[in-house]
């Protein structure tokens, strides 16, 4: 951030009165321009012992899969989010979501909320973001071809939990940034 | 948003190529800027039987009781910022944190983030942000005083769970602005 987005003049990097860290703050109007992490929502989409999974075909990771997913827009839920992004990415249609992974990545300041939902038909195909989409039997996921570690992490939590078929809210902090088998 | 931070030049509201809802974009160097949902983080603070409460010292809600939260910051875990908030508004300092309440306020561009955790000692004191902070037994609760919704039904939801002493992690889309009770 260089410009003030209220004014157009110039910002400087200061601690602002009664703060402790340091922010852009207008040269002029004094503005305070704080940023904050951003919320990434998405869906583990099942269909009856099945996941459905994306081929990225943007970078980064371009060519790996991942399992829909994208920025939480002003104006919706959570739960709404990542029914959108199911639809742009997969094409698939979801029922209720359950909330199930929320991860931090503190490093890249992004929150990652993953919902577990239904598809509502066997009906999907790749939206302009993905290469492919499929679903997946347990025994044929490509575990080296993940894109992304929260994408390992949720589809370990949950062929763990639906041994017993309970799927408690998964919270756990990232701290690395490539996945560990990819 | 009226003016480019990248460079200053004025901004017009137009949707870019690819996308499919209206954003900031620069007049000249056509940067995209997008407006995103903010994080709030924050503790259920608890001690033995008692949780603490905090009376807001600012506005919105002055003179209001509430849990300690505020915004997340870039670089910290959501854990890390609602501990931090817990020091900043109550000078308590609490263990581990378990993600306990997840709200959606769409109306406003926010997503909620609770966690449970228990204090390492008595010791609190009002920090700048509150006029007063409390221990409540639950039959004192001032619920015609708490500040906001999420806080009501955070309560709520922990008087509810502490009969079966299982907390599982609550998601709820909150359509309301003010406390129904309030």
């Amino acid at each position: 951030m260089k410009f003030c987005s209220e004014c157009g003049y110039s910002v400087s990097l200061r601690i602002p009165p009664d703060d402790d860290r340091q922010r852009h703050v207008c040269d002029d109007c004094h503005h305070i321009h704080y940023e904050n992490p951003r919320v990434i929502v998405g869906v583990l989409p099942t269909y009856g012992s099945k996941v459905l999974l994306c081929k990225r075909a943007i970078e980064p990771r371009k060519g790996f899969w991942t399992i829909p997913a994208g920025f939480l827009e002003n104006g919706e839920s959570t739960a709404d989010g990542a029914s959108r992004e199911t639809w742009e990415e997969a094409r698939a249609k979801v029922g209720e979501c359950s909330l199930y992974c929320v991860f931090d990545l503190p490093y890249i300041n992004q929150v990652y909320m993953f919902f577990r939902a239904e598809m509502s038909s066997d009906e999907f195909s790749a939206g302009p973001e993905s290469l492919d989409v499929a679903l997946y039997e347990e025994q044929d996921i490509p575990w080296s071809e993940l894109a992304f570690p929260v994408v390992t992490s949720s589809l370990k939590y949950y062929y763990q939990d639906r041994q017993s078929g309970v799927f408690p809210t998964r919270n756990e902090v990232m701290l690395f940034k490539r996945p560990r088998n990819g």
